[in-house]
């Protein structure tokens, strides 16, 4: 079948590989109809490796070196290997991208995502930028009828800002900043309003991302290279500052902004991949009793996304900037990503698409 | 009356000042029996001012410039403003040091501990190293018949113990470390023990206060200068970490070290008060879905600190290392503090008590 594997940084090849093997005891085989590129894939090809084992085997998958990447992904069951239970062949899903060893103290606690032994799909086990790919039956969430088929790949990074909007507690009636409009800010924007928040501050500089923070649902962007954010959320919730923020940048100075925009007793859920720390004086928590809480992927989360999509309460359909065969996965995939971030969000792929010149 | 004035660093007054007034309406006249001595009231003598207002009068108390310290006491009750209901001449009582607005947001929401207009008393309005101090009736508590009289000054430092363990939520029969052993971390050792933590681990460097966090009931001490602190508590917890930290000292070191001790999803507490910036990378939160909380003062706890030293739960003699006359409050007080900082945890104040030479 046609995958496109990581070798190496700059080196994600569009290959012939051989089908995955009969789905083992307890996992199905799945033909994949669409999959997103995430900007971890994004990551794992500009500057990989990244969380994609290249010195020692996974110890988990046992993967190490190459890897078939795509995690964000929907699909239809081809073939369920002995024991699973509850799906049949011809079922459509979405799978949970997080493999976990269901053994180590974490697992024990349903804590999965934060597993000692976390197997991510499509980085540290093969992933979906292929027509097909093998993945535990108990990742599985199954599509209702008439579940668009492209919202199937939606779903992942929408579970990522659901975990998120969840780990800040009620959002119900509630002033929400949202740090950074990428595909996980805009995520969050969208299930932060369908969890009830009053008012949604999206904070972002690229124009077309400011624009597409309207689009999915923020109340005001502000735009930091044009106003002092602190004291524009301040005068939008009586000089308090809001009540819950979501960092999903990543950036050591944005960290910081995250803090400085809630009012005391508020929350900060940290989303951002940081690269770099930050300068920061503790005090500023200790002396507001404000919260920090980190949110690492999702936990169940997949089960209220498919939900609201189905309901229609979450549109997916201003997140997606590109629809494209896996045959063009390189040129109009990761090269569009890279030369032109700001003017998409996600770009799917699907394996059934006629390649484009 | 005798009173200790603080008019600027290094430059505490023991000096003969007017009574202070009949109470306003809704305070109480308190007759001073033991006032402990705090590290904040010492950080004003050597460092201050710290939180003194000396630009501005503060705009709930009109204070500025000089003060009488003393926020740890208890007393007797000898006068009552108009409107005071609930109390009586003659009545023991303990006495919050958050004197608030009860205007602000934060009032109405019941955070009075972070109220907008915070006068802390012996800081932001005059203290009780005083013969006698005027408190609003709203911030006392009774002290039960029977309730030994000089453990009425320890009720302040247990209830900020009390609050920071309260924010961490249940701690019954998990494992807690506790970073730092002076009044604080000891008082949080006690409330954590208290509050049915299997297992607390005391972090400190000092011998003496290495040998008092034993006596108050840590169940281990480790020394940093004698091994790798975040090693020994990971062995001590199956490998995981603790659940809960407690930041009790304030260094920009100790913040993280708080964190490093913890395991994925648990929370760290930060009670120190931290004077510079750390250098963080919130990656570390982010990535294993821990937790920091805020913690400043407390907000009601006076309430259950009175109940566990009432029914023997919480013993404060062993964090009494001096009893002295207010004559003595310089040598015997805040000059013993400064040359004899690790030997000594809580010094208490009685104006009643004869001068020591
Ligand atoms: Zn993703
Ligand atoms: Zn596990
Ligand atoms: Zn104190
Ligand atoms: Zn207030």
């Amino acid at each position: 079948m046609k995958a496109a594997v990581w070798h190496g940084r700059r080196d994600v090849r569009l290959e012939d590989v051989p089908l995955p093997s009969a789905p083992q005891p307890g996992w199905v085989q799945i033909k994949v109809h669409w999959c997103g590129i995430c900007g971890s894939d994004l990551h794992e090809y500009v500057a990989g490796p990244v969380f994609i084992p290249v010195e020692e085997a996974h110890p988990l998958t046992g993967l190490k070196g190459q890897c078939i990447l795509g995690h964000e992904f929907s699909g239809e069951i081809v073939a369920l290997g002995d024991g699973v239970k509850g799906f049949a062949a011809g079922e459509r899903v979405a799978a949970d991208a997080c493999q976990h060893c269901g053994d180590c103290w974490y697992c024990k606690q349903g804590l999965y995502n934060i597993c000692e032994n976390l197997a991510f799909t499509g980085l540290m086990n093969n992933g979906a930028f292929a027509e097909y790919v093998n993945i535990p039956a108990n990742l599985l969430y199954k599509l209702p009828d008439g579940f668009p088929t492209e919202a199937g790949a939606l779903i992942e990074p929408l579970a990522v800002g659901m975990h998120a909007v969840k780990k800040a507690g009620s959002l119900v009636g509630q002033t929400v900043v949202v740090v950074g409009a990428g595909t996980i800010g805009l995520c969050t924007i969208m299930c932060a309003k369908a969890a009830g928040a009053a008012c949604v501050i999206a904070i972002e500089m690229s124009s077309a991302r400011k624009e597409k923070a309207l689009e999915v649902g923020a109340d005001v962007v502000l735009d930091p290279n044009a106003c002092d954010v602190v004291t524009q959320v301040k005068a939008l919730t009586d000089g308090l500052g809001a009540s819950v923020s979501f960092e999903c940048i990543g950036h050591k100075a944005t960290a910081k902004l995250a803090l400085d925009v809630i009012r005391k007793a508020g929350t900060t859920v940290m989303v951002g991949i940081f690269e770099e720390p930050s300068e920061f004086n503790f005090l500023e928590i200790v002396s507001t009793e404000k919260q920090v809480i980190g949110s690492l992927a999702y936990n169940g989360e997949f089960a209220d996304v498919i939900a609201l999509i189905n309901d229609g309460r979450l549109n997916v359909t201003p997140l997606i900037t590109g629809r494209i065969a896996l045959a063009n996965i390189l040129d109009r995939g990761f090269e569009e990503l890279v030369n032109n971030k700001d003017q998409n969000v996600k770009i799917i792929v699907s394996p059934e698409l006629q390649v484009a010149s």
